[in-house]
């Protein structure tokens, strides 16, 4: 049995990615060309299209048409967190990679006294009913947002610290902890992969067919207290997150 | 300006799973009784329910109805890898950590012999138009499809080897590379986050909603010669990919 038009479109052009003979930037024939050389009706053609929109491999600007889909990944390293770093440095990771590459960093910060949570207590070892500050941040690039990085610390530990101030801080909250004696010694790391929230497609800026990989990120100190949880959401079409090993 | 009536249906049930006032494996409502209570059609209410299949949110199993997703996610660790094992392991480390919780691991393996194409090119640093044995496994949790792990090798290194035959290999290719002379002494882990192409959906029996993280795994000698690359595809709503780190 011969599948439907549209998925015959769909196929044909999902394999015209994946073989390369279609190469990001590209633009796809326009409906009106399509519906000719499938003979089909321009509807037919737009569910084709659109499974492949879903799918993420190609993005519609009207009126101009389809395009594959560019893809550049910022490379999201979570070791370099926890290696040295120089002494007085006048930018957090972030800026530097960013700025490094001759582009704009930037963030929105906000600052908000927030319940816990299922999530945030079981990390924090707290009662999801306990005060937790929430340090929300979009990173931006070039004026674009790129991901979301909120920090959250039990509010016993950071209360009257510059945590507290919804301004940047160069030498970044791991120094402020460490000052108020909380200095991090390990960190769990744990990616979880899903469709984003309605919220997050709206701070993001995120198409069809983006999914994102959420990064909880708890720091302990030399005793074992988890003293920060950072949730970190990474759209899957601009991040590469990557690890490295030695064998022991 | 107030919302379609199908985004209140999605927004409504959206903030009742958020909340956990809907827990994982709890029933919504038929279609019929939320047309009555939002004075809708059917159809409305179906595209509204769809919004949240779409999301991952819930799934429809017909014709008893729609359900919260239950998520049960494996803990997936690539460090684990690098780790020493006992001498004579009788297993590999997926069926341990699954027999050990009282459920049934098992696998498929094919071995092929493919073109390297661009992915493994760059991370085996050979011509994309090379041979490479690709020694493909799905693994199963009691006979569900869980994940895909295929593992790559420039053929010069694996000819004649154990790695060629399509079996159950209880040692594991590690050690095997390490036999014929290639012992890993260090591993890069890059994860990316994407919807799933049709052949890895119907692999691994993916509902709809449910985006992948690729991870590849490259394996090097301590002279810094790649010789392995695997690239294991995880479903997001079956895993969760931990890391540890102590600070330098």
């Amino acid at each position: 049995m011969e599948a439907p038009a549209y998925q015959r479109i769909a196929a044909t052009f999902r394999g015209r990615i994946a073989t390369g003979v279609l190469r990001p930037g590209d633009q796809l024939p326009t409906e009106h060309d399509l519906a000719d050389q499938f003979g089909v009706a321009r509807q037919t053609v737009r569910a084709g299209l659109g499974v492949l929109v879903g799918e993420g491999l190609i993005v519609a600007r009207r009126p101009r048409g389809y395009f594959v889909r560019e893809r550049e990944h910022m490379v999201y390293r979570p070791q370099e967190k926890s290696r040295p770093r120089p002494a007085v440095p006048e930018m957090d990771r972030f800026s530097e990679q960013i700025a490094a590459t001759g582009r704009t960093p930037s963030y929105s910060i906000e600052v908000a006294l927030i319940e816990a949570g299922a999530d945030l207590a079981e990390r924090l070892r707290l009662d999801p009913s306990a005060t937790v500050v929430a340090r929300r941040r979009v990173r931006y690039i070039n004026g674009e947002p790129t991901n979301i990085n909120d920090s959250h610390f039990p509010i016993d530990l950071v209360r009257d610290s510059e945590i507290m101030l919804p301004a940047y801080l160069a030498r970044g909250t791991d120094r402020v902890l460490a000052e108020l004696g909380y200095a991090q010694h390990r960190a769990i790391d744990e990616i979880f992969v899903r469709m984003p929230t309605p919220d997050e497609v709206h701070r993001l800026g995120l198409g069809p067919g983006t999914p994102v990989a959420v990064h909880f990120d708890t720091g302990y100190t030399e005793s074992g207290r988890p003293v920060q949880c950072a949730v970190n959401v990474l759209p899957g079409d601009r991040h590469r997150i990557v690890f490295e090993r030695h064998w022991s």
